[in-house]
């Protein structure tokens, strides 16, 4: 058992509130929130948070994690050209062993902002979960069916293996896009929604070539082709969500799907800025994601943080769009309700201990007039004291305890980036 | 004597390259940069940069330091309510004391994001001088000009008094803004500009409501009012320039004026994106500011790096925009020349040592694909290792070494602000 005493709790439910309690958690779990007892048992540790404020982890509802090696490789370039010319001629060179590396690397840069889940779209998924599971990070691999995959029948063989794989990983259902995935294998994966009720999501509407093109290939937007092909028959969502239309939102508001919004990405690919608060004030469930490396060019949720809620005020142009609060909301409760990780979901007893302690003695945190508007408006990288993933710490005053030597990590990371140049 | 060894230098004269070369410090200037050689000196300490990169220290080109006290006090507003309901009446509150606390508080910020100097406009300047000459810190103070001044003759006699005060302190004339100050007013300082022959700084065009105000006051833009008035007759610049126009333009770009972009500030207030990068193509020359811990609300070079490039894709609806060694250029040597502190720009021997070494052992760094990128694009607060003003190491690993502790700062900080609701 882990005591966490002389701090701060940020809480959610029922309401989102600071309180001055203390934490425990046992094993896995948040076995007590409250006040100090007399009933203590005896602890591992007792870690006095002199103030600082704990916090459930920050949830990375999009992500490519083991895009790392890509990072500033190639900036300056729209989305198409970027896809075709730098990723994916190197993404074809990938090895197992070149995502366990590049996996572990992304998940340290995680920790080091507070991410204590991600939901990741990539290749490699045996070398990704056993990257995950050797750091003990938590993920949900999520499935990119696209045209270029030889065998779409893989999606249910990792279906039902990665749904047992191990506690820290599990697995759900989505295709790469609409323009990279033909009409027949969309119905494909629909239909496996359908056998399994499975949620499913897609990249959708990233940029507005994208959105225009699937109203030229089918005479409807991407949204209202997915629900003709029942691929939202029980719920999912889309990742990025630049180009939906007001029907689209109502759409989305209407079935209660997800919209996970990746800002960062949006403006370094010239993509554009989503619409977030119409779809918030539409009722529609946000989230946020960092989306890879390559594009972002940092896998930081307090970047993603200041922008989703900075550019929403220019993109309104009203300074008082998306407060800060909301966003707090989006990038902890929701991102892991939408990646079905709702355990993880909040600081209470019962829920999975996947937590993370922000130093509120930097000056960027004082001073306290408002803990929510600091974290989200002023909040950084370097308040980042520890990161605990289902009852252990991974992360702590900047070192790493993920089972692996940072420079190893580092060193299997330029390893194979030169080994793309040879 | 101080040797900084094993690392990479970031130069920017006469092209900008990443070399291995080795960095002494005497005093308070930089004595030698090159290979490692065998006639070494006895230094005081030899640092191992242990493969990290030192380089310029960043300068915050527009700052209002001690306005860490309105951090997170009222978020939501947009400029013009928020300067005469939140800001206005709380800084007539403001005394000596309490802006000395606020200015170390602020200075520890810019310490901990690598920045050396700033270019200061506010209020109770000899307090402010105080507090960055007994932290270490350089600072340009600006004088802020407007209809609120008792004495508008009191900016000659700190003119005077702050350009032999110390020498990490200089002094340059401003008025605060075209809106903010009467004809009269502003011609008074255009007339001490010409006596001292000195370049002369305002906020400019930072809303659209205030570039239009001035063409219904006046019948022509800020910048060409000020033209007409001799406010620009020996150089300066604007602070913001949101909304110049292309005549204004190409008027900065012809007369060698400054145009300072905030763009992490533009944003929350919702004022606009300024085209940076249309300036950029037109010959104006470039600097980036944070703007005041009130508007952003952190201190963070890295913040504004990022925005300044990421922004501009959308804007200009191109990835290719503002390519990130542009940034470094303004946020290091750009900005140094902006201020007035032509010493402080580079790498090389005989410059001031001011001086920021980042720590590219950390995940956000890797891999090493183009550190320029990196920096721009992925770099954070977590990365600045060590920042060095004038010679003397401020700030340390985490730690900060400015002649008083942090917790004191924090504390008089918080009182303050208490004092305010009482």
């Amino acid at each position: 058992m882990i005591r966490f005493y002389n701090g701060k709790v940020l809480r959610f439910s029922p309401d989102m509130r600071i309180t001055d309690e203390e934490v425990w958690t046992d094993g896995k779990v948040i076995s007590y929130v409250g006040p100090v007892r007399d009933d203590m048992p005896v602890f591992e540790r007792q870690i006095d948070l002199k103030g600082d404020l704990l916090m459930p982890g920050f949830k990375n509802a999009h992500t490519h994690t083991a895009m790392t090696f890509l990072r500033s490789m190639a900036d300056g370039m729209e989305l198409q050209s970027w896809l075709k010319k730098i990723v994916w001629p190197r993404e074809a060179k990938l090895t197992d062993d070149a995502v366990y590396a590049l996996t572990k690397l992304g998940i340290m840069e995680y920790l080091s902002s507070g991410i204590t889940a991600s939901f990741d779209m990539y290749v490699h998924n045996e070398a990704y979960a056993k990257a995950n599971v050797d750091a003990g990070f938590r993920t949900v691999i999520c499935s990119g069916l696209n045209n270029f995959d030889a065998d779409p029948e893989n999606i249910e063989r990792e279906y039902l293996r990665f749904n047992h794989y191990h506690e820290l990983v599990s697995y759900m259902l989505g295709i790469h896009a609409e323009y990279t995935t033909s009409l027949d294998r969309m119905e494909y994966l629909s239909d496996l929604a359908a056998k399994y009720q499975a949620p499913c999501f897609t990249h959708l509407c990233e940029t507005k070539e994208e959105a225009e093109g699937c109203i030229k290939r089918y005479g409807m937007s991407a949204p209202l082709l997915l629900d003709k092909i029942g691929f939202y028959r029980y719920g999912g969502g889309g990742f990025h969500c630049c180009y939906l239309t007001e029907e689209d939102i109502r759409y989305f508001a209407d079935h209660n799907l997800w919209a996970v919004t990746c800002p960062a990405s949006n403006l370094k690919l010239a993509s554009g800025i989503a619409p977030v608060e119409q779809m918030r004030k539409a009722g529609v469930k946000l989230a946020i994601g960092t989306d890879g490396a390559s594009s972002n060019n940092a896998l930081d949720m307090f970047r993603e943080m200041y922008l989703v809620t900075a550019l929403q005020k220019i993109y309104e142009e009203d300074a008082s769009a998306c407060p800060a609060s909301e966003v707090l909301k989006m990038a902890c409760v929701n991102g892991a309700r939408a990646i079905g990780l709702p355990d993880c979901d909040d600081i209470s007893a019962g829920k999975l201990a996947d937590i993370t302690v922000i130093n509120l003695r930097r000056p960027n945190m004082r001073p306290l007039n408002n803990l929510t508007a600091n974290l989200v408006y002023a909040g950084s990288k370097e308040n980042v004291r520890l990161t605990m993933v289902n009852g252990k710490i991974l992360y702590e005053n900047g070192e790493f305890f993920i089972g692996e030597d940072p420079d190893e990590i580092y060193c299997a990371a330029e390893e194979f980036v030169r080994s793309l140049e040879a």
